[in-house]
């Protein structure tokens, strides 16, 4: 049996040959070295060097290149896929030192003049180091009684400010109105103006009356973020008060403070992907998301936030479709993760939604599409059931609209149906 | 007094006028919505609100459009630097949430065509809550016994591969050599083939030898980057066995993990800016050097890579002198962290980085410098040293290779000095 490695998939773009510019890259982020040194045998060269199994030239791209490169005079910009693989004994089934070897100086080489890290594929190793998500799909249904069904929830507004008690009655409204999740804003983590300790104790008091009056009680992910001894704690608190979720920003703690957080977290983790677009939004460089996702899952991430159809920001659909595909693939047979859609969500993009994810197992975040629904969250959430159920048996959305006085209103204020 | 602020100040390129930009990245990041809601009081605002403090329009960038963005037909693009103020309380003093009010989802926006943190201005609430680097540039001396001039170091090499009992013989070749301070590689962490307790346990065994021998030890940067209760527990090993100094790759294991390795680290911490190019090579996106140098500084790092001039990576000399200047700049009051230079570093440098630093207080990195010397390590020191003392006294170089014959060997081989 053959070592076990890891394969980095890049996009590599270059003036030199494709082939020259990959083994740059294995070189750099293996055994080369720029001045040849004593010790460094044919033999340690051997077990140890990346390898560069292909090159797949693909057609020129519009993308920029990065500065400092090596241009030789007359040469043709190159872009291809470069799949490199690593000996799982260079690093170990560490993520941080992993990083190293995948993504660590290859970005700073003068030979690229693009370099994005698209993919990888891990040995078995990394499944038995980490645990991964220890509720996913399945352990989110479980607390919330929905075996099955899209699963509806939204972001308390206004983000910044909201006093605790406001807080309570918003929370009060959007329980009474159906709501399967809510969450802080990402911005709102332990700030001074409103401790983290004011609402969990607000917060978990009003889902207790609602549990105990409807027998339903929202999952609500307060957001633990901040340093990894303070979120620990944050979690403690929220555990201890009978919370039920907790939300880090994966990013701004680190896919090692995830892990870390993850062995001593007992409630599922909502995971937020503030901050991905510093390293996911110039074409010509950087991680892609289907890469990245791979690392929070196995950090430990039982929820992630792939964006959503028609969203606010810059991706297009086709590449929010890819980020939805890419949380739900199978990851070394397991690290099931809920796809969290979110940013300009409403009713109308469920038809399309579902047509081209084909599947309910998604946690759609509302927020103004909720909040601003002129009758009020209830109806927005009565909005986005009649036309979450009208998608999955394939009904017509108008006809949804007629039969849910809700939807109808939900499409009058926030516009015509996506597609 | 006016309550405390964060100001962050940004690179923002767009097709909107600069000021309507600059209040979309205030409004996303503070108590912004898309959809009007309830509760979002004009009282609420004028607390909460991020505050644009500057729009300063520069000349026009010849970078590349981010992606989705947007571009009203015939709309001219500009480019400016915008400085916007934060309210320390919609955060508090806590870099994971600062991260999320600063660099949150902004890079992501559309009306953005290009995005960049330059730079941060914290409020004396982070000196607080952060102790900073427990060394730095005088705790170091110490430990070295070099009270002034530059420190010299070098990197082992091979990286990846050298048995154990040949990395004996690589230490104890540069200790004898004179060299202030050796480090692993950022792709040596703690991996099957050459556990770190096993290097451990060599190289201080051959460091205590030197120093009963010789009376200096020189100081040795073990990569204890890992997942972080390992990275602790690494720490621990180093420390137990008389080790001198950890390093860190900062991005691997987060900010906040360096933060949390502080609180528990009895040792210099080397800290090694691995992927950093991920977020600071594209020119219109990302973040630069200056403002994450300032974070991972207040998170814990005695040392911090720069780069060196002339180096093998994309960066120019500028850019270079200015991430070293950002290093050495009072942050807080304190805060003291040493430089590391490195990349293609050798003897001839010395003039050149002398004269645009202004300063000895850098650790200089020579890899090849130093082991690819004809005459073996202690003539690669040696001609380093010289080159330092003859660029201080601001001698003149081939005079100075005249007296000194490593110096003039290093010049044949590596090249005719810089400048």
């Amino acid at each position: 049996m053959s070592p076990p490695e890891v394969v980095a998939t890049y996009l590599v773009e270059s003036y030199l040959p494709l082939e020259d510019a990959a083994e740059v890259i294995a070189g750099e982020q293996s055994t080369g070295t720029f001045v040849a040194v004593a010790r460094e045998t044919a033999e340690l060269r051997e077990r140890f060097a990346a390898r560069v199994i292909s090159v797949e030239e693909l057609p020129p791209t519009d993308h920029a290149d990065l500065p400092g490169i090596v241009r030789p005079a007359g040469a043709l910009r190159r872009s291809g896929q470069v799949r490199i693989a690593f000996g799982l004994d260079n690093f170990g089934p560490s993520l941080p030192n992993l990083l190293a070897a995948v993504a660590g100086n290859l970005f700073e080489l003068r030979q690229l003049a693009g370099i994005r890290l698209l993919d990888l594929d891990l040995p078995s190793a990394f499944a038995d180091r980490y645990p991964g998500p220890r509720f996913g799909v399945t352990g989110t249904r479980e607390f919330l009684s929905r075996p099955d069904g899209v699963l509806l929830g939204t972001i308390v507004k206004p983000s910044i400010g909201l006093p605790v008690e406001e807080l309570r009655i918003v929370v009060r409204e959007l329980a009474e109105a159906g709501i399967d999740f809510i969450k802080d804003d990402e911005l709102m983590g332990n700030p001074p103006h409103s401790p983290l300790a004011d609402r969990v104790a607000v917060v978990t008091e009003e889902l207790d009356k609602i549990a105990a009056r409807t027998g339903r009680r929202p999952m609500y992910a307060f957001n633990i973020t901040d340093d990894l001894d303070r979120m620990a704690a944050n979690h403690d608190l929220v555990r201890d008060a009978g919370g039920t979720s907790v939300m880090v920003c994966v990013n701004l703690v680190g896919l090692a403070g995830l892990a870390w957080l993850r062995e001593r977290c007992e409630l599922p983790i909502h995971g937020h992907r503030a901050m991905t677009g510093v390293f996911t939004r110039a074409p010509g460089l950087g991680i892609d998301f289907v890469a990245w996702s791979k690392l929070a899952r196995l950090a430990g991430a039982d929820h992630l936030h792939t964006n959503g159809l028609s969203n606010k920001f810059y991706e297009t659909d086709e590449e929010v479709l890819r980020s939805i595909a890419a949380v739900r693939q199978p990851l070394l047979g397991g690290y099931q993760t809920l796809p969290v859609l979110s940013s300009g969500q409403w009713a109308g993009l469920a038809p399309e939604t579902y047509r081209r994810t084909g599947t309910t197992d998604l946690l759609v975040l509302a927020g103004g599409g909720i909040h601003g629904h002129p009758d009020g969250p209830g109806a927005g959430v009565a909005a986005m059931r009649a036309a979450w159920q009208c998608a999955v048996e394939g009904g017509d959305l108008d006809a949804a609209a007629r039969a849910e006085p809700a939807l109808q209103r939900a499409i009058d204020t926030f516009g015509t149906p996506h597609g």
